[in-house]
């Protein structure tokens, strides 16, 4: 059984999801990822949510657009930490994934990310993994490490373009 | 079986919902009202609705805040109307529940009305029970004309106040 | 005469509404479509609407942008279920025609869907028609097993390309 | 026939429009004032509206809460200008009316004023009437003055109470 | 001196206003037409509203974006009606506009039209001058049923399209 | 060292944050209360995030209301799970403080919860543990059954109320 | 000559603009205290501005609720820094003040602090006139400590609360 | 050390940032401009601002998208006046980034512009240097009088292009 399960609303989710994909993969935690909806297949959805749980799963990313009831319909069928990531779609641009995602009511939490952030998800997911593994304690240092010299390489970048813009 | 199904969050929501149990009264529709939440007894809350429906059921009033996801949890399950009531409660005043009971995915409808509109999810309940219900149409024009008849006696009240305040 | 009457502010409103035609279609329910205004042409609006119930019409359908007072007026004409769906248009992105649909006063319902929900709008009626139609709920379960069946489509076809994507 | 007319969707908005007609009456522009509804009184809303512009009324000013489609279905009535008053009410606190109000689609204007700004509304109705009423000019310039003078003896009051406070 | 001043904030508002230029034109309604901003070139802006309205101009259409001054500022600075357009621009995408342009506070009304409302607030200055001239009235009415005629026009082409459509 | 810091970032938010105090000692999971902010005293803020992860510290709870930056800035901090609490306070009612905290930029996560969810904050945190802890993975299941029972008390409750009433 | 002058729309702000002369009180720092309005009394507002500027102040602290334009209008008169307050009044609660105040469109910026921010509005006008005043710097460093002070002192008072609570 | 310090939490801001710099360039103001992050540069963005502010800098201008921390940290880790931009980006297309930026609680202000005010918040710099530098008031004086020269050659522009068009 995979430590992480993805699980989105609709394939259409995909093109934003595959980033949280990617970054479990670049820490090398397993995860499985599933389309499965709250609404169109709502039992296969809390069967799938149980049996994951049951099989020894660690953590739920659960991914939906609109009124996004997915991660908090699993985090109603498991005790598994779910992380939820809002999906910008439709008229309301997210506001209303947001609000769907976050707002849970007392008893039944939700840890909600921001619109689209699937990285972030992912990220969150490793961290709870690393409470009980020094190992992916280790890697998410040297991840911070390698993200703020990145922001130091791009500070540079822009000293020496300025620099060449105005000799 | 009654005809209609009025199921809340928690009953704390019983304040406002039972403005629909006594407009359902009015009408003479028979109801049932529940308590039953859609993630802290999401199986009792599924199997609630398919035996609802089973047995004869024909419309679901489902009243939630927040991130309210009971109703169209409720509408995953049955095929049978629902119509969503969003509560107002919490910091976001009841945007929250709006946003979470409205903006439902395509496939998979909720009949949403105003924040707190409790007597219209009744109202609204009725005028789908009255398509085959020749009875119930008539009782809906007599309602109707009572509404009219009222906002002419406030009418005929206001002018009485102000001449008898500009005498 | 049609049982679900659909009936749009403005004729830019059909790309969205189409969608509920053809919905209506796939369930062999007869429609009539319209564009009236509630605003430009309201006498004939109200006098349609007042045609369409007489005559044995049994749901309306009623979309409207901005102010979208469509739904509330047709609503405040007939007492058959009104289903009031927001366009989006201009700067406020069918927010504005969303609370206009949505928050109407007590006494007059309308059973709002998502902004541009055409396709629910139309399975909302067909839900409502199907309280008195033994066909029409054995559609619905057809179509919402197909509906299921579709994710699962869609769960395998993501397990293939990501299978394929890692040999 | 009163040059203005005031309708309010409820006599619920009394408490607020009261100040419309105070303000007109210090004007000394005559005005009727009326409870009627969009919804629940729509024929009989529609034929006052109709029945004043015909009797030469030349303003009307109409107040709503929620859904406010008060405002809008006049303006498709009648070819008077039209003053919308947003009414505060409910969970969304009057964004609700304000967006039903202001948002007309192109053809049918409605001048919005702010929420339950009824002295502003009086004070519209009166500057409109005073584009052919020099008297009414000269008194819209008095009251401005009085503005001006009330703005002026605040300043010093406030400059005294802080002169006593730090002596 | 023309019956109408149209002002906006910035030369980059003429691609919506020339609508309500157009407008006034359709109307053979004199106007005038300025660029003209709150902030940088306020004492220009209010010298040209005085003068505007000491020359006999008798209605002012004030259009601006974002902090969207303009109108209010013009309003206090006369007593003609002022009718505020609110411009879409910038992240807040007009509503910014909109809340500065209707949230007048007491004494000093601005009568605001929807977000980039250019044609209505033309139409509601028209109204306006019409009080006091029954060929312009006579001009509403057969706009109006022009608007209506267009209507039923679209009507009848969307009918036509559906029945080519399926013959 | 505790497992469970819980901090928010002015005392004045503890009227909310208590909740999760008890909530934690529901479960038996030891933990520290403190508050520091990250605007008033950043530095110690932030020494106190890095001695609390070095010293063994599992998960942190950070609660602030308006520009609500403290969740955030101990996430740059520390790379423990963080659960941001929105506060309620001031005249946006939350939502600033739910953006500020929820909208994390790619990188840096941030676990948000409900607007004042304090709740449901300790809750997660629990879950958070539980992964390494099959103990309190059992606590969670049982904690999980007493809502259930809750529900259907009040359920109960709610059923003798309405027979009492209409007896 | 003041070295910051604080204006408010309406003395009804006074309520809240008396912390920002208690904080420039507690800073030594010179200030004059004006009620004047941006619409009623526009050109006495203008003038007191450049007055003020010509004769040697040098920061504004402007405050109005609603449509707030008294901030951006002052700026637009006068190249001093000007400071917004947005007040928190009416039906929208201050967002439209927010979004008045703070979306200044290009060339003419107000310095906007969150809504009722009256106190921080006060400290930015130290610091600006800090940048030439050390002993303004070092004041504002000596606040920095007594922040950091106080918190301190309620983080120990919550832990001596709580330990008090649970002996 | 350059008077003003431009930090920005992204590269990707600064295509909005370097109007800021070409603004300050214009008004011969010494800037310095720097990529660092409030999340993934924590230590090294309070220690930059440390040094600017003890090396002698005067303003800086901080901009940050989503849940923008930037200008609040450093407002928190100096007391330099501190001029907020929020960046646009992401789902909420900048109002996160706006409530981020403005709402901070009492004690630490920041002074925020409009979404991508950059321009505006170099503005802010000028003035708050012009305060102590009489050459800096009067290039201000130049560059509004420039402004409204441009503002008045568009409105000649407008007057000839419609003159052209209507001949």
């Amino acid at each position: 059984m995979a430590a992480v399960g993805i699980v989105m609303g609709s394939d259409s989710d995909y093109g934003v999801m595959e980033e949280a994909a990617r970054t479990l993969e670049e820490f090398g935690v397993d995860y499985e990822m599933k389309v499965s909806s709250a609404h169109r297949t709502l039992g296969r959805t809390v069967a799938w949510a149980e049996t994951f749980a049951a099989g020894g799963g660690q953590v739920i990313i659960a991914a939906a657009g609109m009124a996004a009831h997915l991660a908090g319909m699993i985090a109603g069928a498991v005790t598994l930490p779910v992380v939820g990531v809002p999906i910008q779609s439709g008229a309301l641009s997210g506001v209303d994934a947001l609000y769907s995602t976050v707002q849970m009511p007392p008893g039944i939490p939700v840890a909600a990310v921001s619109v689209n952030g699937a990285k972030n998800a992912a990220l969150l997911a490793v961290q709870i993994l690393a409470v009980g593994d020094p190992k992916l304690r280790a890697a998410l240092a040297a991840y911070r490490a390698a993200l703020a010299a990145g922001v130091e390489a791009k500070d540079r970048a822009l000293a020496a373009r300025r620099n060449g813009e105005k000799p």
